[in-house]
């Protein structure tokens, strides 16, 4: 990889996705955590607010501050709405290239963003969700669904999951439905001799739910062909599972001179 | 094992079922066929009525001039219901342990050979289904409901199948209920957005049925508890699937002293 | 189930396994917490040090003024060695019920303890460890390897473990090993055109360690025969996963009269 | 689909693949077979021939009588090397599509059959292997590597094959060190208590094989992020599952106006 590390700073560093965060780039051998921005905590070190001993990178309440002290490559923000828009808004003003993971951007915002951004020739990307393997699996199950049209979806998920199908799996049949022949699946003459055994039917194709004490988040798509069948299946284990997506974006914005909305619109 | 092999006869030898259990036989080095009994063919070769090369065991037409020429160890049998109990008060009377996979007995049928067997202190075996793996998957599941109640069948199928769920699911969830504590599962505010999502509802449990061509006969039980999940699955190729059954079935009777009914019986 | 609550008292509830299991006990209908034990905190309410709302047993730092004020069923420790074995003689004193997941005790401290219960006819359990799932795995491999002795092993873990095979994928083999007929499997003219893609060798079965970040901790046991598969697969996602067994043996301590070690001897 | 039937001419039909295909056409709505080419059975029924009652297309053991009687849209080939480019020349010049699964052309042939069919703006496909969700897995594991460099491979087939590991897992793993960036996988102190646990490695990653009866042909591929693991499997069960790449061909072929060698270069 690249000689030079990669200089990040982290806005939002103490929340959920924001301390993953931290502890993703501590351990990335070629990135370096330079300074995270909070509201609080002036100049105290984030190793010691994580508990995590080996991070020296300062807290700075001011970005501005930040941003002309430690001169970063990057700027990862999981914040708030208001504050992540300031926070990009400053970014562009100092040239500093954007990892953003905050919600809350309307399309006008991303596109009055992006134009700026092009007359910079500045690397961005705003995405509500870093999840590579969650849209890996969508776009290879719509890829396959042009050659093998019957397709079902198993989606499992702990008990505490009140609605069924999961989002991800009616995105998911969505994504397969613009790519496969319409049609019905299963025997013309199928009877449910107890209701509801073959699923939820959406546009021809079943989605089935599971729930159960011990599952996290899991999603199997099953496409099968004469005398084959191809499975395809992501497991999330924990808030962990963003964090390949975060770093992938890292890299990619670091040779991008334009905003890309949706982590599908930078991956292969 | 044993240094004498086990000396078989099988009727029916050149039916579906039968055919298999002749392959089967001359593929496990502790077993040998020294004859099969049929209604024509007198006195060919197995191995040529077959196209298998090295079967040399030759055709009967009348089971006792068999019994009495070869004195075998154990027939096998997978004929029709009236020949098959024929052949087995001819195996009765001449002292011959038997392995039944005909169907068509009656409990009377079975409680009156049973009677005759046991006074000659005869082993015998009577099985509408030979599939171990099906009967152990059955087996385990219903043992491992008394510890996790909370669990979900999964049973897929080639989409030429028209009833849902399959009659093994159905087999599998009224074991299940024997051992584990009734409960409703799922989040009692559960909703399914599409219908049908969460699956057919047996007391409490659920059961799912995928359709796709490339699927078999595959059947996938899902036991959870905190933080942790069971699965069992059982997936039936094709028809030699039942083979393991059979041979372990001569094993046992080899030993035995009376006749059962149901490979489940006989096992630990 | 019962109408009446089972009472508990939890000793070590600040601990990994102690603070879990006040976890479970809140959300687990028929039982009750009454009390913790601790070396401090006398008073507080165990709630507010664990930040669950709910719970309002109260901290006790002498365990027989707790027996004596609060009358549990049952003990549950989780401390250390030199204590958990204190704990133990008081409850029998006191005629307290006991589930012991506190290591460090010899079999002839077993054996004294043993006996004192006996002939108080006082149900206790130790366990080195609860995860029933895992136990469960064992149990089945090794009953399906009579019937089915081609065997091979996946275990998965996540690719910080140094050790391959891991303990369990081991102990597992040992336990087959006892129940199935000794073979060397594969083709006996089998190649590895790149060493090791055979995996481990233990008594002619093979074991294959699979190490990836994402994973946890899952094994697989795959058991083969003509035409058909059995596969048995435990997946284990965090410490929860030894509630189910913590649950479980309380339950049966209640009508128990004995000390039992080791929590496959409380399973049927 | 479209509402006249595609017309198609099997040569090679009595064979393996052929009479799959055939097979294939007759239950595919959208197919029609029009004729078969043959050495022998001048002018007998094919459904005769291989015991399927509704197939009436005859034997014609001239391939210009043929075409010339019948006028099919696309011939497809699963004879010998010498023969199927004698029929694909003959094709070229009615101007008829083609199909071959034929093997034994060598690059210079097919260059010189391309040249000739682009003059002629005519579609054609050769296809040393039809596998469709066997080329889908190896593309989808590339593509997936590229963000997920950790990954290890688990073949699983029938304990009758030799070799270990498997052509595919090599020609997978071969594809997917094209997409990764270069990394030794696993703990840096990993240690192999029996040696082989970990597999076979391979620039890296590890390859896993699995023999046992029972399997077919399966593959799976393992990604794992942190928190994360993409799966992907493809389970072959029979020769028919060459037939979806063999129907997905002919569509292809209909608007294809030059020869593409290998299904890969016409899947998108």
């Amino acid at each position: 990889m690249s000689q030079e590390k990669i200089k990040l700073i982290v806005a939002g560093a103490r929340g959920r996705m924001g301390s993953e965060t931290v502890k993703m780039i501590s351990r990335t051998p070629d990135f370096e955590l330079v300074g995270v921005v909070d509201h609080k905590y002036e100049g105290e070190k984030i190793g010691d607010l994580l508990n995590l001993s080996s991070m020296d990178a300062r807290v700075y309440t001011d970005i501005e501050h930040c941003f002309s002290d430690v001169k970063p490559d990057v700027l990862i923000d999981f914040t708030h709405p208001e504050i992540g828009k300031k926070h990009l808004q400053t970014a562009i003003d100092y040239g500093i290239k954007t990892v953003i993971g905050t919600s809350g951007f309307t399309s006008e915002e991303v596109e009055r963003f992006k134009k700026q951004m092009d007359e910079k020739q500045l690397g961005g990307i705003i995405a509500p969700n870093f999840a590579i393997g969650a849209v890996l699996l969508m776009k290879f199950s719509s890829m396959a669904a042009k050659y093998f049209p019957d397709v079902e979806i198993i989606e499992m998920h702990h008990d505490q999951k009140k609605d069924a199908p999961s989002g991800t799996a009616v995105k998911t049949a969505e994504l397969i439905q613009k790519n496969r022949e319409q049609k019905a699946q299963g025997h013309p003459e199928e009877k449910e001799l107890l209701p509801g055994a073959r699923g939820a039917e959406f546009d021809g194709l079943r989605i089935h739910s599971v729930r159960l004490p011990g599952l996290i988040a899991h999603q199997e798509v099953l496409l099968g062909g004469d005398g084959e069948l191809l499975t395809l299946r992501h497991d999330s284990m924990n808030r962990q599972s963003f964090m390949t997506g975060v770093a992938y974006s890292v890299r990619t914005v670091m040779s991008l001179n334009t905003l890309v909305y949706g982590l599908e619109n930078i991956l292969d």
